[in-house]
């Protein structure tokens, strides 16, 4: 039975990993510092928005924990699921995107979440929800390999096909039918996460909170010392443009966000800082930005060779 | 009755109007010379799409003709209008957008278009729409009053009290719930326009179509040498943020064409060539930039002191 006990050690455990990744980062960054705005919503609920911008290694990043109540579910969230309409609900979860300023160092995004719908008279309905993924600028194997071993490993407290599950719906969903392109190079991504009962269901997406850092660290830094130029830096702020398309066109979660009354500037925080829209642009043959697109803005079997 | 020949009117002064405008911006930027790319799509029909980059006034341009057939309407097109589902359609329009340089000229947005859905059996429906519309980055009450006043003379083919319901529909479409603000200062927007014969709406039409340059072209005439510096820049990258978030999240026109198959990079031609997102950002008090928010983002009846 859903407890307030379990409901509340999921937003200790919430709480704890914004401070974890925040201070991650910052020890990364080594000159950024994050700053803290919290806020309450009239419906309910409220969180705690984190935001660093000119760091050194981040031109912008937001860890943003919310927990959110309201009178029905938002529409954006029952479209999929009627069966959910008309019931109280209540959302909470820690949501994450790093802008890196060095284009040689990818932009991500991680969240994890946890809802409760509940209408008297009836069980709770209750799902865990979350993952991340990797969007590089510049295409390296070595990088979209360890992020994916890092992912695999992250789904090790549900086992057997999880993390072939949960990487072929994140290529389904960071998906831009317009563009014909996936976001970047994907990770995991689940939703509706309860069969396997409450404590598999939370174990999985605590495992899923506690190996972003340990995915994407090393990561950073391979590259963030790399040097730059101006070509480099314009095709990062290109690319960001499809960053912006997905989340404002097709995202969920900032749809859902808007849709329930979320504080605006909390939930667009996921929008670069400086985007630029070129029209027409087409990469040049045999360079590494024709590369990116040929295998990264694809879905790939990463770990192919690593079968065991 | 709707015949072929009335059709074909209709695209020959859409491409008649596309080429008007396209060489009046011409004149009016001085260096900046329009692109011209033809594209077909492969469910029917086609388009040209000019665009006009890094101009003396113009930092981009676009103003783009299609003519796009398709067998069942897209969804974004059928939610307001069941009555439409099902039906095969033809839409054709012009529609520009410009996205000026020296952060003293104000964006504008126009649009002329015209639909036909057919279904074997049944008369064909058909309908026009259109609108322009303007966002300032600086507040100038003198350019607010001419352009609604260009505005109200372009609805005079109709007559009686077409430019206040065209200018407040403007008002309600062109707002960004999520921010509480309009996207700029108006002007007129109409959609579904059948009711007064083929002939009234296609003047109407005209008339909007033909009443663009002459709302604009002053304004920018006034502005384009104002000089500006680093901070009114940055403020112009800032609020050309909201042009996007409205853009992708809310504009049916942007919505309908990727839903349909439209070709991405003409609709997304509207896009900025540069934008700036900053968390938290809020105008000094007593600035240029705090009167935009107070009094410009905010319907207001600007020919108030016109009443005859």
């Amino acid at each position: 039975m859903l407890t307030e006990a379990l409901i509340e050690s999921v937003r200790e455990y919430l709480l704890s990993l914004q401070d974890g990744i925040c201070a991650g980062l910052e020890e990364e960054d080594g000159t950024g510092r994050f700053s803290e705005d919290s806020w309450k919503r009239s419906e309910g609920g409220g969180g705690r928005s984190r935001v660093l911008t000119n760091g050194a290694v981040f031109e912008k990043g937001g860890v943003n924990f919310s927990d959110v109540s309201g009178a029905s579910m938002p529409k954006a969230a029952t479209t999929a699921r009627p069966d959910l309409a008309g019931r109280r609900f209540r959302a909470m979860g820690v949501s994450l995107v790093l802008h890196p300023l060095n284009p040689f160092v990818p932009t991500t995004h991680a969240n994890v979440r946890f809802f409760v719908a509940e209408k008297d008279g009836s069980e709770p309905i209750w799902w865990f929800g979350g993952g991340l993924d990797l969007t590089p600028y510049y295409p390296y194997e070595d990088d979209a390999i360890y992020w994916h071993r890092t992912c695999k490993k992250a789904c090790e407290p549900l086992g057997g096909d999880t993390y072939d599950r949960f990487k072929g719906w994140c290529d389904r969903y960071f998906y831009l039918p317009h563009r014909d392109e996936t976001r970047g190079i994907g990770g995991l991504f689940f939703d509706d996460l309860n069969e396997s009962g409450f404590e598999d269901s939370f174990a999985l997406m605590r495992s899923v909170g506690d190996h972003f850092l340990a995915a994407y660290l090393p990561i950073v830094r391979r590259r963030k010392d790399s040097p730059w130029g101006e070509g480099e830096r314009a095709f990062q702020l290109y690319r960001r443009g499809r960053y912006v398309e997905f989340n404002l066109i097709y995202d969920r979660g900032t749809l859902f966000g808007l849709q329930s009354g979320g504080r605006a500037e909390s939930i667009l925080m996921s929008l670069p800082p400086m985007v630029r829209w070129e029209y027409g642009w087409v990469p040049q043959e045999g360079s590494p930005e024709e590369q990116l697109y040929e295998r990264y803005l694809k879905p790939q079997d990463w770990l192919a060779g690593e079968k065991t």
